[in-house]
């Protein structure tokens, strides 16, 4: 396994600072009311390509040394990893290879597209979006970028969180929704150094629940089939992921879909700040009260919602 | 008429700035090259109550002598300003007597209520509304506040063009949603007094053309049927707001539903922040081409969206 500590995190807060945005941070007097706490929501959904990715991949891109990033690079990712990897290919000037599913929503390969990156449809299954993954590696020399298993991309995720730390000040826990595991076990890295009395809590969907279930077993759980409606939320814990949150996460709490989507039109209607379902699950736990404190941290992780397929009738 | 100037919006900000929010100012890339402007949007879906109508609400609420204002104010809002006057009216401890229709959007009724006003309801006519809150200012004394006929009103919703162009810097055009006319009015008179070769555009919905065809008749006009998406602007012009907007207001460009839910849905897509289609339309003409020039300031005038009304599937 790759050491990452807190250097990482501090390299890659000065790679990505000419690029990405210090995002601001937002509160909500009913929302506090409605948790007892005072809660800061760190607005990763204004970040540039919508979400916290872009952290990630832009750290994963600059680090590169020049001869191979002028290659490109390639991921499988039908999401914001994605979008987030050809933004940031986009300001080197070079190509990025998005295998996406042939059934995404139609908003994330418009997205990735407009970004400019190279497109390449697959069929819906993990084996053929690592098959055409691999494809393209040996083709083009491209670098493949991992949207979470990946040192970079975790020192990248972990940036975030250093902000919200320095922006809110003291903070009894901070809530980091839980997929693939690379924003929880870069925060964790970041929020136990700069505060190591401070909780953190992933929050993740029942019905994709492995990290809750590998802490419980001691072992990484990957034969799964998710089933959410937080579709950013839906991959399996990567290796260096498990290594960090078995040894520096304090919990994973559970959310059920139906409170996902009422924390969603929670933050929606009293915030006015879109939010995917992804996004919303970190602030469930404070709503059902299985987490409390006084002063807490939510990492808003995207706000990539494909609206059309939502079916916003307006 | 009453005379209304420059000093009554400085009076009103300071009136209001205990209460009101300096709401934020936000600029999207990928906006501004789809409208080959430079468009600053005036953030007031993040005003307290959700929109800009807490600025004239409080500014009105302020000013009454505290004997009066111990009676209450009353409203017949179906829509933000009746909210507006149930939070400025809960800022001073006194009571809200908010009439709202019994067809109304129930998220309207339950945010009047939340906000500790007692809601009214009445049939959904014109007449009832006014019937009902007459009754109520002779039955307890309370002070009735209009939504757009006020010139306390008035110069309140003005106070957020002087924030625009104190954060913005120099424009060539300020673009406001029209309805009742209280914010468009309020706008020209600070928009004229601090940059008076910034032109003062209204934005109104081709299904409540009242403003448009008002300017080219030379009078009021007040007997149409609106049909319209953009709830918040089917309101009539008052007589003030009609008096002002003839002398200092540069032209009324009308916006099609079609465009007005186009331009809400880019909007939430690009910005990642909930805004209503009464908001959406005065980034229309931008779009269309109807309206261009370098440097425009748009007043994103609320974010008050029904979810659950709107069939968000999610």
């Amino acid at each position: 396994m790759t050491a990452l500590t807190w250097n990482d995190i501090t390299t890659a807060r000065e790679r990505i600072a000419p690029f990405a945005h210090v995002t601001p941070i937002m509160t909500s007097a009913s929302i506090d009311q409605e948790c007892a706490s005072r809660v800061f929501f760190k607005c990763e959904n204004f970040q540039r390509s919508g979400s916290f990715k872009f952290r990630g991949a832009v750290n994963a891109v600059a680090a590169l040394a020049p001869a191979a990033r002028a290659r490109g690079v390639v991921t499988h990712s039908s999401g914001n990893h994605g979008q987030a990897l050809a933004l940031a290919a986009r300001e080197f000037g070079i190509t990025a290879y998005i295998v996406i599913p042939e059934n995404a929503p139609r908003v994330k390969l418009a997205a990735a597209r407009a970004y400019g990156a190279h497109v390449v449809t697959c069929a819906p299954t993990q084996a053929a979006r690592e098959q055409e993954a691999e494809r393209i590696v040996r083709e083009t020399g491209a670098v493949f970028v991992d949207s979470h298993d990946d040192p970079l991309v975790i020192a990248g995720q972990g940036t975030a969180a250093v902000e919200l730390l320095n922006d809110a000040g003291t903070l009894d826990a901070v809530l980091v929704p839980v997929g693939g595991g690379g924003l929880i076990s870069g925060t964790a890295i970041a929020v136990h150094h700069l505060s190591p009395t401070t909780r953190v809590i992933g929050v993740e969907p029942a019905g994709a629940d492995d990290a809750y279930r590998g802490m419980r077993a001691g072992k990484r759980i990957t034969n799964f089939v998710p089933n959410t409606v937080a579709d950013g939320l839906r991959t399996s814990l990567g290796e260096l992921n498990f290594a960090i949150i078995r040894k520096a996460v304090d919990d994973i709490v559970l959310a059920d879909d139906e409170d996902i989507l009422a924390a969603m039109r929670l933050i929606w209607t009293r915030m006015k700040i879109v939010v995917e379902p992804s996004s919303a699950i970190a602030l469930v736990p404070l709503l059902t009260g299985a987490v409390r404190g006084r002063r807490i941290g939510i990492i808003i992780t995207g706000g990539n919602v494909d609206f059309a397929g939502a079916g916003v009738g307006m």
